[in-house]
């Protein structure tokens, strides 16, 4: 893990024959305090994902869930310490405390001016003489590191992030444990106050959804919030994969927590994301802080660690209006009763045909096909009758019948015939030709349906039709019908609804969208 | 999932009572080329996530697997498409690409500029006439937002646009299917080349580790792009998570992945994220693209989206040389017999009460206070058969013993009397009186161990001791008896061994810690 994180981050590591685990900053000139930190592997990204300037200044990681060595944490001092001294935060475990405790006591007997911070920031368990130190401690190595980065002096910073870790509240929830490799996969009920090594959490608890997951860790959160902060205090607030939480549900959780301490109260949000894990434990937990100016400040800056998500500012969400598509008549223009009565021709022809063409589709798709059609003509013939159809304007009545195809059709079929008789309109509208027209809406169909000639499709009938159009209607209704029965010889289907099934099923019948067009442009040359 | 982000980035959403669900940047003024994006929702972050200048204007989101509606996109389009006009990236599957097409035909039948782009990046079907789209989506996002940003013009952007789309390459592997919400779970066997809607992956395999895994998608994709890109090109890389991983297991597969293309090869690494996910699907895809000067410099730049991860150059790992903590004798300093002969004293007591104390803590531990304590003097006893302590020099000696007994003794014991020691061993190179360094010595014992005077730990007896050690050795003993029988009261133990054993087996028996420091005390004092 840490290999990955040494050659994609401008860090510099313990050589790997030394046995011991460091990341460092690869720009460190040791001009101001280190802050260093670390603990068990099994927490990532930390601590060495947030090794960057304006946050730690190296990571020391031990085994899974165990303290690195004293030794380990003394190279750690030893390397990055130099006379503006060295800032040590731990997490209140009983190994990392002694095995940080004594590096530090060495450290100093070396002459190195080193001062410890321990952070207990979990309120799991009321009466705890030594709560646990768990995703609060993130917020402290950027909290340090930019104190640092400005210039503070050891003495000051560590006061500071002293209280800054006496100020801090998590707790956090899980669905299920996490999985340690090399062993059995554990099962174990939702649980409330976990820490991050797969202990125990201090009650078994059955949240029904996300809102009462939240509320579970929130509550005595806010409890201990009123009585340490005061009250209704604006908040800096945390809210930590504990590895396992997928984006989505962490999302959903996020929504959850703004509405629950509400928009306003919130100073300044974490962006949410894996920051002190637990493996792959499906949970996550909250942390929060009083939004102290300087808080706020140090929190907001940006800093160059891999894994440090960045902030936010929680607020209302804006709105705009939305410019509804109209179902209302778009106001009928000019109309042409020869052309109503060449539409209705196509509209009867494919009522007509419904039993035919689910019979045809029955070989080849889902049996829909006459149905679909016999749809779309018959919401034509609605429109027809009131009068509805601007049959004298053609660009206009490519976007009527676009537009009510796309609805009344429902499925691919009314979708690619809309996308046909809306990107015919627009080249009408931009003075093309009827055939030049629909050959623009064919290849906006091909665009878009991904289907060519050839594909058995509809297209295997529109597009020789319409390549003869300007010979007349006659000549393009042949070879509508032309293309229509070469279908039958096609058993390979790339696209449209043939291409899931099997060669010989398709053999010897004609693609029911290419024969209904056949028997509109036949309808069509009738007249 | 939306809500939380329109509540916590700059956005703004399409009012709720819409029915379309539409984020878009709150500071766009249609000065540029709007980049739209979308597709169902389940792939979060994307396409919300990214979001804001310098990558999508805006993202438009369907139900789960489902393409958003006509409606829906076209709405987006109004709202942001300028006179520069606008570029929607679809995904290429059927249903976006028929519900994009068609609002793009409806946008530009009213009089929008409006370029399509659609992606099919993935690999996994060898013959596939419509390859799928999936994460590589991510990085066009980002590629068009930087040219649009750039103020490039609409036909230009576009072309552009499409020859990246062209070059794409991804390939997916995971270990199990998704959870879709509302459905029962299914187990599915690990497979390679799927989708991101939970389709049946290309074929079924059984990798048996990270490494395997990462062959098995880096194979086919690095001969592709041999083919593609042509020989040894260097490549800019994606890792995502498709929902499921944990940050460890991202790590580990990331570290593979530098290692199977070499870091020289690889000009650049988005940072391995969730950016195309399958909603809680456990696995990863791979996307390649070559490293032509435009795509590094356009996918390198900042921009405010919440969930892009950002970029980085991989490069060999820089170590530096640890420090070793020398276990060479230090050299030794100054000696003095009648020290050395007081610390036998204690060595030769604490050696006899092995058995008395092992035996006190198997009522309040794991009974082996005793065999530790024992360990630690012998080590001292070695030290001094061998004139290997600086008995005359109180500092020194107590840095020797310091060093010594955390490897002797083991156990948290070892630990704490090694920082008492250290410390001390501080306060007397800094000039304080015996009494007074022990006194220090006892603080950081107690900063870093965590118990306090009435805990039921050596402490009780040896603060009282060293607090009468002004008046001599033979008050100090008398104390520190005093403070180990008052411990066989203590029945509520706040820290130490005892601090998870009930107080009824508890009462009567003195801490053996408590014990072995009044042994030390009554050695010294007969002197």
């Amino acid at each position: 893990m840490l290999g990955a994180l040494a050659r994609s981050a401008p860090l510099i590591v313990a050589e790997p024959g030394s046995g011991v685990r460091i990341l460092a900053r690869a720009d460190w000139r040791s001009e101001q305090v280190a802050v260093l930190s670390g603990g068990g592997a099994g927490h990532e990204p930390s601590h060495a994902g947030f090794v960057g300037r304006g946050m730690l200044t190296a990571a020391v990681s031990g085994e899974v869930f165990a303290s690195p060595s004293v030794a380990a944490v003394l190279a750690g001092l030893r390397h990055c310490c130099g006379k503006p001294g060295a800032l040590l935060v731990v997490k209140n475990y009983t190994g990392d405390r002694l095995n940080f405790g004594l590096a530090a006591e060495q450290a100093r007997r070396e002459g190195l001016h080193v001062r410890t911070v321990i952070v207990a920031d979990d309120i799991a368990l009321a009466d705890a003489s030594q709560p646990r130190g768990i995703a609060g401690t993130v917020l402290l190595h950027k909290y340090a590191g930019h104190l640092a980065e400005r210039g503070l002096a050891l003495d000051e910073l560590a006061d500071r992030a002293e209280h800054f870790a006496s100020q801090l509240l998590s707790l956090g929830m899980a669905l299920s444990s996490c999985t340690l490799p090399g062993h059995p996969i554990e099962r174990r009920s939702p649980e409330l106050g976990l820490g991050i090594h797969n202990e125990p959490g201090a009650e078994q608890v059955a949240p029904k959804d996300a809102a009462e997951a939240v509320a579970l860790v929130l509550t005595p959160l806010l409890a201990a919030a009123e009585q340490r902060y005061g009250e209704q205090r604006r908040l800096i607030v945390m809210l930590n994969n504990l590895g396992g939480c997928s984006t989505q549900e962490l999302a959903v959780l996020t929504d959850e927590l703004l509405t629950r301490i509400g928009v306003e109260r919130i100073a300044l949000l974490v962006r949410p994301a894996p920051l002190m894990t637990s493996l792959d434990m499906h949970g996550f937990s909250i942390t929060l802080l009083p939004a102290e100016d300087d808080y706020v400040e140090a929190l907001s800056s940006v800093v160059d660690a891999a894994a440090w998500p960045g902030i936010c500012r929680p607020h209302a969400a804006q709105t705009f209006a939305v410019v509804a598509e109209s179902d209302a008549e778009p106001g009928v223009g000019q109309r042409n009763p020869a052309n109503e009565q060449a539409i209705q021709r196509i509209t009867t022809a494919l009522r007509a045909a419904e039993q035919q063409l689910d019979q045809l589709d029955a070989r080849s798709g889902d049996g829909d096909a006459g149905s679909t059609f016999a749809a779309g003509a018959k919401a034509v013939d609605g429109k027809l009758a009131k009068g509805a159809l601007s049959s004298a304007e053609p660009a206009r009545l490519n976007d009527e019948l676009g537009r009510l195809l796309a609805h009344a059709m429902g499925g691919s079929s009314g979708v690619l015939l809309s996308i046909l008789f809306m990107a015919t309109g627009t080249a009408l509208t931009a003075g093309k030709s009827w055939p030049d027209a629909l050959l623009d809406g064919i290849e906006r169909v091909q665009h878009y349906g991904g289907a060519k000639l050839g594909d058995r499709t509809m297209l295997d009938a529109l597009i020789p039709a319409v390549q003869v159009l300007p010979q007349g209607l006659a000549a393009a209704a042949t070879a509508a019908r032309a293309g229509a029965e070469h279908t039958a010889t096609i058993t390979r289907a790339r696209a449209g609804r043939s291409a899931y099934v099997p060669g010989h099923a398709l053999a010897g019948a004609v693609d029911p969208g290419a024969e209904a067009v056949a028997l509109a442009f036949a309808a069509l040359a009738v007249g």
